[in-house]
């Protein structure tokens, strides 16, 4: 693992410096590997799914983990996409000169080693190894054991490529031990690796957060709220609702509670309840909620707790103060709205609520890469540092100061 | 400590919120009362200085120690600089509109409570709070206990000025615990402290960095290098590494270790021999430098080492290559120079070295917050991701993405 590592390290200079003209060839290349290669992937994944049906995994987990000639190429595509993105190294992103007339220069740099630990979709391993690369990073991949076939064999034909072009095969690798004690002692290695990024379930991502000592961008649960305002137009304020609960209930910045302003519960609870009715969605809500219509019961830990389903809890707030107090109490700091044509109450609602993104008047749905014009994600970062928010390619930069002199010395 | 870091959190929405106006004239007010409270403040000091003489610590920590009425005003003076900086928080660091019409902003805010670790010097009690304060955020200082009287004193002048203004005192407050035990608690509260900066012993940064569960920037040791190329000036050269080892040796940015070109070893080793006798230089060198001057013979774990003292290794590279190969094995990605007229070799030097700040013809002493023309510093990051670096006040913000919409739902 250690030696594994040191090489990753060794490399990541190599990477570093490819030109930008390099990098989207090989993209490029790899983009046309898979197609090429599709049969032998399809192959490979089709000893996952069998293994994953012998082991009785859920049906939602096989279909995660399947691969058809239409994923392959739309894996392709996405490869495509990322080689088209505006480079992201050597951006100048401040410059000025100094009293000593100095001429400095902030320009974006490759990370360097990023170890990627995933969960059971193989289109991660193409899609995180290419913005990757693309960055100027060396990846160390760590995919879930369920589609450890799928994730070799994707490897292979991108490190085909690698090698086709005389660059480093290591560039792009699945970490050689991928059981738990192979995380445990990657985590600790901060000599040769300068950032962990872990996507999955919340226990996977507490162990890292709490032992690492590499830095960490969690891409952690999403806890989100929407807070109907007094002064919110209602028509809007049910579609909105309506949309960040049920067009897809099973992800991150899907809405887990809505908070309704008591002057407008009256009137915008029951046509609120008949549409939520069409939707089949399970409600729950809090005692004033339960007065306007019939629903079950909130209990504290539904406040907490992640649905990823279409449920919902209901809590009714007596201002603005009360639904920015239980959004920064509760939420994951995730994506947050409020629905309110209300100037002031709105900006209130946007400066305090302490959370990566803050809408007024729209969806949390809206919350990834691909919404925000930031092209193909590296996931949604739950971190305050370094990264927040959705995660585009620019955020697997960092930067260093370049400076230029004529000959001086400090006084 | 939990239910006091709890507070602290609590509070940190409050800091948050504060407008720009008060808190630039808490801040004045603060400095004011530095110079009111004068006696008082080096009364306590006194304690401290007495029980130093009495434990033997030595003369240089006493001097660290010691708070005069002129030390006292640059204290003041300092915190009115810091009042006098552009707000922070606020800024606007990007903004788009989307494919869905929706008005992004990336727009700077406080990062919550920030956590410092630091050792003898009192005045960084009330630098760091300042910066803490100037830019929204909570602090929770712990400073070294041989300052324990000291800093106390000073934190308490603080807290009177945010009490008589209404503001929760807790906003700037020491780590109950100042003992190692307190500090290892302090580590593990990740849902209360959002940030910790270690400035100190290369003993302390490494335990945080290992054991923490929060995130951490460090401000760990310098080993820097200057490498003279065949094609540099020589008589600018001999300036400049002169002032990088000999202007003040004992500080991160300082040059640890000097690779001269083999081309021109002949001719600059001689004067530059010369030049650092004079100024009373320890000299160690390779095998190949000491064919040209007479000098120690330098081990390979000298090339490791942080001196923080007027001694220096000297070594012949064959070329930029091997230089830069030197540099990215032991340097400590701090700060990293060449000397040299010739363009190519300057730019590849400028690009392939991996430092936070990398210099062309001028002394790495110039890495500082006050150098860069950052205003007053938070300490110089050897982080690579969120702050690399001179660490200004700004890098004490993180950002928000503020979503504008009109009734966005997601397709």
């Amino acid at each position: 693992m250690k030696q594994f590592l040191e090489e990753s390290k060794k490399i990541s200079h190599e990477i570093a410096s490819l030109s930008s003209a390099i990098k989207t060839k090989v993209l490029n290349e790899m983009a046309d590997a898979l197609l090429q290669h599709c049969d032998y992937i399809i192959t490979h994944n089709d000893i996952d799914i069998k293994e994953a049906k012998k082991n009785n995994l859920s049906h939602d987990i096989v279909d995660r983990l399947l691969l058809t000639a239409t994923r392959v190429e739309s894996m392709s595509q996405a490869i495509k996409e990322i080689a088209a993105l505006k480079e992201p190294v050597g951006r100048i992103l401040d410059g000025w000169v100094t009293q000593d007339n100095l001429n400095i220069q902030k320009v974006s740099v490759p990370i360097g080693v990023v170890a990627i630990i995933y969960e059971s979709r193989p289109n991660v391993t193409s899609d995180t190894a290419a913005l990757c690369f693309k960055s100027g990073n060396v990846c160390v991949l760590k995919g879930g054991k369920e589609a450890r076939h799928s994730n070799l064999a994707i490897a292979n034909v991108l490190k085909e490529v690698l090698a086709k072009n005389k660059i480093s095969t290591n560039a792009i690798s699945l970490l050689p031990d991928s059981t738990r004690e192979g995380v445990a002692k990657l985590i600790k290695e901060n000599k040769y690796v300068d950032l962990i990024i872990p996507r999955g379930g919340a226990a996977l991502i507490k162990y890292i957060s709490e032992n690492s000592s590499i830095p960490v961008i969690k891409h952690d649960k999403g806890l989100c709220h929407t807070f109907i305002d007094k002064d919110a137009n209602h028509e809007k304020a049910i579609e909105i609702v309506l949309n960040a609960k049920c067009q897809r209930p099973g992800v991150c910045n899907a809405m887990e509670t809505l908070l309704v302003h008591t002057d407008v519960a009256a009137y915008i609870l029951p046509p609120l309840y008949e549409a939520f009715m069409n939707e089949g969605t399970e409600l729950k809500g809090c005692d004033d909620t339960r007065k306007y219509i019939n629903i079950q019961c909130c209990e504290h830990e539904d406040y907490d707790t992640e649905y990823l389903a279409n449920k919902l809890n209901i809590k009714i707030v007596k201002n603005v103060d009360e639904a920015i107090f239980h959004i920064n109490k509760y939420g994951s700091g995730h994506s947050e709205a409020i629905l309110s044509e209300n100037y002031s109450t709105v900006n209130k609602f946007l400066d305090i609520v302490d959370a990566a993104c803050v809408y007024a008047n729209a969806s949390t749905r809206f919350t990834d890469g691909g919404s925000f014009g930031l092209g193909a994600e590296v996931g949604i970062s739950t971190n305050k540092l370094h990264a927040r928010g959705p995660m585009g390619i620019n955020d697997l930069t960092t930067y260093k100061y370049k400076i230029y002199g004529n000959g001086q010395s400090r006084k």
